[in-house]
């Protein structure tokens, strides 16, 4: 096996996300700018209601990008045989992960 | 295999939280008994804030019941082999829980 | 003004959901029958993926009842006047309470 | 009064987080921050689940700031005479965006 094709294998054990990077990095762009568009509507005097309106279409935005992590991670984390603690210890963090996103 | 063995098996392979049902229980009836506090709030004309103080508790309860679901059946994905197609949809049908829950 | 009208007047001026108090416990006691079915979801080993949808049902309730009192007590505390550090002090404890259902 | 002094006025009349625009703004751009960070992260192949604890951070920034702005739209609300069938759709307009936050 080639050192590159090894890495990218490697890679593909570590990290659910790896196919989806490029959409992922255009989501999490047009978020930035989601948010660069708060602070103009606060600059500008925008009405209370219509900007809260905005940081929440931000943040469903944000929870739909870490609904395809968390997917990519579970398929991942159920393709890669996980055994005994080291499994437990994924069910965990993820469980709590979510924990933390509700 | 006799049939008591063969149904705890075939349980034991459907449902993740099987060991967990006597505590789940007496927490779902605690639960329940919060929201009829909250209802006997409501009648006794007590103060708005502290009944949707008493909401949220109820709504904790329930969030800390659906992370122990998810992490049981997270945990019994990962135990039992999921191939192809099932995988998927195993996934997609926890992430899609996930994404009702926040 | 009888003791009765009396009190009657100043639970109106304290409470802004004493109007609801009848559809608000309806829909409460169903909310209770909700939390009763996940109970019986669990004991009669449903499909963990079926509960935590039930769950969810239970808290978009909630969550519904939660705002129907907010959306009271907002609009009595806009009719009463409130002055100076009683005012900071509604505000703060509405702000509060929905901080922690969010 | 001059005119610039009563357009002043006016949107202080209007807006109840006029006082508070420069820390709003200088949160907003730390949280643009913090989504170009979790951007970097992906990048980065870091860890999916160390990304969506990223992701949880930004929101709960963005939850306060949609709190703080909350706040002060009510204290302002509450601040003006609000009468008859505006106060009630000031009313609706504050809960249906509580609704989305949650």
């Amino acid at each position: 096996m080639s050192t590159t094709k090894n890495m990218a294998y490697k890679a593909s054990i570590k990290y659910g996300y790896a196919d989806k990077k490029a959409p992922l990095a255009r989501r999490l762009s047009r978020i930035e700018g989601q948010v660069r568009g708060v602070s103009k509507m606060v600059d500008g005097d925008k009405y209370c209601i219509d900007i809260l309106t905005q940081i929440t279409a931000a943040q469903s935005a944000l929870d739909r990008v870490a609904l395809e992590l968390l997917a990519e991670h579970t398929r991942h984390c159920m393709d890669n045989e996980q055994v005994g603690q080291d499994k437990n210890q994924k069910v965990d963090e993820l469980v709590k992960a979510v924990g933390r996103m509700i």
